[in-house]
């Protein structure tokens, strides 16, 4: 004899509810949401996830079944709410068809390089990621606008500021939309911090240091050793987007200094470690190192000239990432960690780029905000070769390259 | 024309593949692995993840649609490797049809409880996931059982220490597995801290203290406000569960004190907070509190007598959890915190109750285990009740009631 | 030829000072103070530190050369304002010397244990601190007051109630001041957490929970291990005063539980560990653990009923204290440490008693202060033994033992 | 009748004292020591402080009695060893008869700068302590060696390389110690850290990065804000010199960006923000901000080849200092606080420099040391103003300027 079922607590939105029929489309407009468990003084519970529906989720293709894409990108679509995954891209048919197999793609939805532009007789892809080495961005994300899709690419965008441009410009002919995959610029502590200082929760930020650094092992047939790879761009870069998506802003100079440790054949063809400062037009000064030749560390602080500080460590890091705030507060000096919580990188972009498909928005980080690091990074390495200070443009607006902000 | 991809470094078991022809089957004993990245002084990295094809998982319905199975059974998922979603039981059917519809799950595998047992003739469905308030528990593990399905029921097992052996009863009689969600027991960091102690990396664990703690709002008909919750039996059982699992002995005689603020119609039926403490064959000594009526807290420490403690703080939630360790090393006193991934819990759970399903083994927390905790919870009321230490039957076999360990 | 020294900052107070003659004295009510250095919206800084000159501070003689002393009570004078020592008292005549050579004090000024009380004819002893072994306390206590002086005594006060009230009727009667050596109390964390709590700035305090413990080796004959001392009058009382500090309640029941390994010769006169919990007329349960047995760890948490909570890890240590708070700020769960800067804990004290002598007022802890703890330590031993609750008298005035709060 | 006292354990050197007469002189080479309380697997103590006779110490005339004197030096001396006050210098009779009566320094002991130069007839005097504004430390020096004093210099060492080479000289040629008051080369975190890199613990250091900043308020009279002060001169030097130290080698060259918020009066004289980057021989890059403009913060980061890293944060700071080790032990990533007592900085320097004094040692930061850091800045100013690297001779010699290691 079953329980009197009365006292379950359930969905506040259905205790109206009468109707028992029909299927209710997951729409998150109609969210199912819950009484509050807790007392008020607690901290506040938003409503459960509300997943779309699998049928109408943005399908992607993933370019690239290297460590990041089986690492991260495929676990990302079990934690998306808008993006599933419906087609594989590699040059390994062995590799990718047991990771279709893993993941529910059919045989029919894997691709090699050869016939990869057939992916536009494939209605179920409405994008591609691309995850492969740094140096094969630019051709794959061209081919791809050029086969009707719209393109989600790696950082960094491309190897050169050129190809990066040619990326934007075939993307824009082919009237598809392009983003970079900037994960700071959706992870939640990155952007809670990023909302302290646009709101100058902690006065005007006139220092900003950081430091992303990783030691590469003498597997010399990884791409991040080879032309196209190295410190700055593969994780330097990190310091330099977050920066900027700190501030909004752009730098007016840069002054680099460069150094890899002379018959050690990981550096014949990538530099070991680069330290660079910046100007900015609001007159903060950044200053940053990165290396390939030593310990693991990832961290950045910014000063206020308001009583406070804000500061990740780690922070670029897949997880495990924290924020710390230290800032006056009456006449105490407090050291704040909010509790914040983290989400997979990669399934937050998923879920950005395929809302900016759906809404026909421009990415928060769109095409642009690729290349406007990659011409940054080249200034910096000239001034490393030249050992002197190297202008760049003054650009006066905030946001200048990015598209839509994420909700 | 395409870029030479002999310099894209691909999955090293495939360097000698040759045959392109055929789909390989996800076979964990055949994982795609990677050259490593980083240099041999960096933590090694473990092969990428090998989920299992979704014809090969583990087919669950989720029974209740309250805030834990929306929150947390329903994502786990999603990071699943061995386990998926087929099915739904919910007394309300237009939350049920809409979460459905989220989760790709068929019309026609949504149950409520009066069609509940028709489940047996379903044969999608491998197991049951009892999600529902905790006096629900028994009656819906016992019909599950009976339709031949396995279960996997939230914790508390039960309101009573009967009930619960009639769910073990039940299960044996119908040939089924029962597994008690215990997310600690296999959470990565309180394991490690467990291999700690059963290794006596720290010596001998002389006392183990602790905390779990939430501060329950005025919705007075959730059901950890009804008889069958309460502090105890709904948080408390965290402290009292990890306890046991660090130490694998159990506890010989409790010792507690109960209060509730009078007048707080909150404690109508349930106790607010209870204090207690515990003895172990081997000497240990636990000390433990829970309430209903704070700030949310969550922690526990264990001290060796071989120079050092482990704890965690905060213990027990779903995600931000620390684990920290405090040893002389020399001559010095270090305070130690390991970068340890975490997972989600309820993923975890799914694929270990997956795995003992497929290879036929007890889940290493086997119903045997709910119902031990719940004789303990018995005798700390009536310790409160009488003021008195209540004495328990000495059991000396580690690990008495858990069946096989987690891989 | 010398620089202008028009530019060499100084005090503001002397700006205008033309006076270059005759001999300030040194008087609080009259500091040196500084021109802010920093921008105003950093943490303000106070001004300089102002001793008393030493022949206007109390004089003290140190009773007892064990470690204490030498490590914390001695070095204190050299970070005291308002105390000197002046003599010392010792059995050890050879020790004794030493130690007066290292300190400068005049070995006229050195004593035993039998010619003690000629302490009364040397009056530049205003005090004496008695840090001796907690079972002389209680006659060397009487005999200072016999002898006409203040006395400030380690905690625990004594090693029974009993004893505990002859020291208070002994100084009363001698019209001599008695303050028991509570550092918590006059520690800066500690007290920012006790203004926290009795302003209700986290709600009412539902819970206190917390550990004090170190692990003691075989030397058989030191006074730890010896009739009078055990873990909880040692060292669990600081678990014990701080809670009543914090509260400034007193507890109207206790219960408690002891365990000492068997066999181990540590044990043979004192307990390895109690466990207790007590109930505070307010409603607060508080639930501690101290241990002779297991690695060092010192710690409470206090949990309140408006979104946070409060605590110390490491608590009760000489140093390296940390200060914990947890709260809801907004819709933000935030973890702080505020930045309070440690003082000699040994030394506040000193001063502090100095301060009562020269206005007249009784200590903060004075010796009805330890009266009590003594009082509770021998319920919780009785309820230990007898395995049920101890009822203690109903106090509802609120720091019913206490005097006069330091400035 | 007084108590038995054979039970009260007592310095273990004594047990067999027999003598009870005469008076042990305070020397450390016949310690106090006590027996073990804690078992053998707790960290071990020393033995308790063995402060040398007043009339045995060092005498210190402290010159300038501005913040840094009475905040930090004149407290130091209740907290050192082997040093003692006992003349004060000051332009302000009236501060410095009042400071003198705070300390119980004789009013005959008070100098001026008129009559500084007498000092020579102090025979009390052994040392003078300059805690003057940067621009005044040249000239004190060297009366200073003239008056027949030795002397410790507060850092900067003078406002130009050129100044400090005559500080040397002037002190040769008196055949007088000259000291610099590098704290951070004295204190026990900073010194843990060093012996790590020196022995290689984490491998060759390959990148150190660092900050130190202050923000300064617009008391626009204080020497920070006058020529000789200004953010690199003042608190960039903390992180330029402890790079120095932690390696033991010097820069071959330095890199520098310099910034100062236009029309702000504070940085009408000094600037505000200096970036820099230096090359060390051995491969190490450094990479260091400084700034006057922004919300107090202090740290550095060492990255080693060997899978670890060692930082500070906050460092520099006169007390709350906090040391990480992050490392691979087996296949862990642990991030490691060793609990290092703190001591007073300014203490350690009294002591060492009197130690220097007794034993005819060279001071381990001696005036060459401050040499050298005033070349480096002055090489650092040079790169911000050109905008291009600046080359320094390239020196082998480990600790080329240092002298005798303190114990």
């Amino acid at each position: 004899m079953p329980l009197d079922r009365r006292d379950f607590l359930t969905g506040s939105t259905l205790l109206a509810a009468a109707s028992l029929t029909g299927i209710a489309r997951a729409a998150p407009d109609d969210p199912v949401t819950f009484p509050p468990i807790d007392a008020p003084s607690e901290k506040p519970k938003g409503p459960p996830p509300q997943p779309r529906a699998p049928s109408s989720r943005k399908g992607y293709a993933v370019v690239g079944l290297g460590r990041i894409a089986l690492e991260q990108v495929l676990p990302a679509f079990g934690e998306s709410k808008d993006a599933k995954l419906v087609a594989l891209v590699s040059g390994h048919a062995d590799k990718a068809n047991k990771i279709a197999a893993q993941h529910g793609v059919s045989p029919k939805a894997i691709y090699d390089y050869k016939n990869f532009d057939s992916i536009k007789d494939n209605p179920e892809i409405d994008a591609v990621y691309i995850a492969l080495p740094n140096a094969m961005h630019a051709e794959l994300t061209v081919r791809a606008a050029q086969a009707g899709k719209h393109v989600l690419c790696e950082k960094p965008m491309a190897t050169s500021a050129a190809d990066a441009q040619k990326m934007v410009d075939a993307c824009a002919k082919a009237n598809k939309k392009l983003m970079i995959a900037y994960r700071m610029q959706y992870e939640p502590m990155t952007s809670y911090a990023k909302k302290l200082v646009r709101d100058k929760a902690l006065g005007m930020i006139k220092v900003i240091e950081g430091h992303n650094g990783q030691h590469l092992g003498s597997t010399l047939d990884q791409f991040r050793l080879k032309k196209g790879g190295g410190a700055m761009i593969d994780v330097g870069i990190y310091c330099l987007n977050t920066a900027r998506f700190l501030l909004g802003e752009e730098p007016h100079w840069v002054q680099a200094a460069m150094y890899s440790t002379p018959n050690d054949k990981r550096w014949r063809e990538v530099e070991e470690t680069v330290v660079w400062s910046m100007g900015f037009p609001s007159g903060t000064i950044g200053n940053f190192s990165t290396t390939f030749g030593a310990h693991q560390g990832r961290r950045w602080r910014a000063y206020g000239d308001k009583g406070g500080w804000v500061g990740m460590d780690p922070a670029f890091s897949y997880n495990g990432l924290e924020l710390r705030i230290n800032q006056v507060r009456g006449k105490e000096e407090i050291l704040e960690k909010p509790e914040i919580e983290q989400k997979q990188h990669f399934a937050l972009e998923l879920d950005h780029f395929a809302q900016c498909m759906a809404s026909d928005k421009q990415p928060y980080t769109k095409g642009e905000e690729g290349v406007q690091d990659m011409k940054i990074i080249e200034a910096i390495f000239q001034s490393a070769r030249d050992g002197k200070r190297v202008e760049l443009p003054k650009i006066t607006k905030l946001d200048a390259f990015r598209g839509s902000a994420p909700a």
